[in-house]
């Protein structure tokens, strides 16, 4: 794995919108691999956020028949929260405006999701 | 409350695209106040799973600054669970197909859930 390969991708995904506010790639078990965090976003609580909802969200997608699970979206009247599973055992997490534009920031997200799969 | 209005709602909701699969409308403890599923589809199951997704998705909007939640949406290989608060008190549960367009779900569900919500 090569962490500066990662940070880099975080930070060209960053880059590639004014929408998107911050990222991280976290471990299935909730560790941040890699991040991309503002000084107001707490890592740990990013990662156990992250963990529990990848978690919840796979076995809703079995529960009800949607197969394996692939994204997560959460919305608030304050913004969004992506994740998106990046191999077996890592989740990108992408944490957007909520002005965002959803179509670019989902393929943005899933492009850099591929990229990190690549790279872990 | 008036259940044959709900019923109607979600029964227009499921009519208003063939990509819709089941819809229910949920109380935030997870019991099920009204649904339109299909035979093969468990009903206390998807209860159980929106009441545990709406909450840790609550959380999880909280915590990452993204105030008060207003939907959730898992995406699995096999199709989507989309999540939208109808009112205070109770969840919209909308399963659709794979090959969903998710821009007229999304747009028809916070419809339907407006209106659900005017009905609790």
């Amino acid at each position: 794995m090569s962490d500066e390969m990662l940070k880099s991708i975080l930070g060209d995904l960053d880059g590639s919108s004014a929408d998107i506010e911050a990222s991280a790639v976290i471990s299935t078990d909730g560790l941040t691999i890699a991040s991309q965090l503002s000084s107001t976003m707490d890592e740990d609580r990013v990662g156990a956020m992250s963990a529990a909802m990848l978690s919840l969200g796979d076995r809703t997608a079995v529960e009800l028949a949607r197969g394996d699970l692939e994204q997560v979206m959460i919305k608030g009247d304050n913004g969004y929260v992506l994740l998106i599973h990046a191999g077996p055992d890592a989740v990108l997490t992408v944490i957007a405006h909520k002005a965002a534009k959803l179509g670019p920031v989902f393929l943005d997200a899933s492009r850099a999701a591929a990229g990190i799969a690549e790279q872990l």
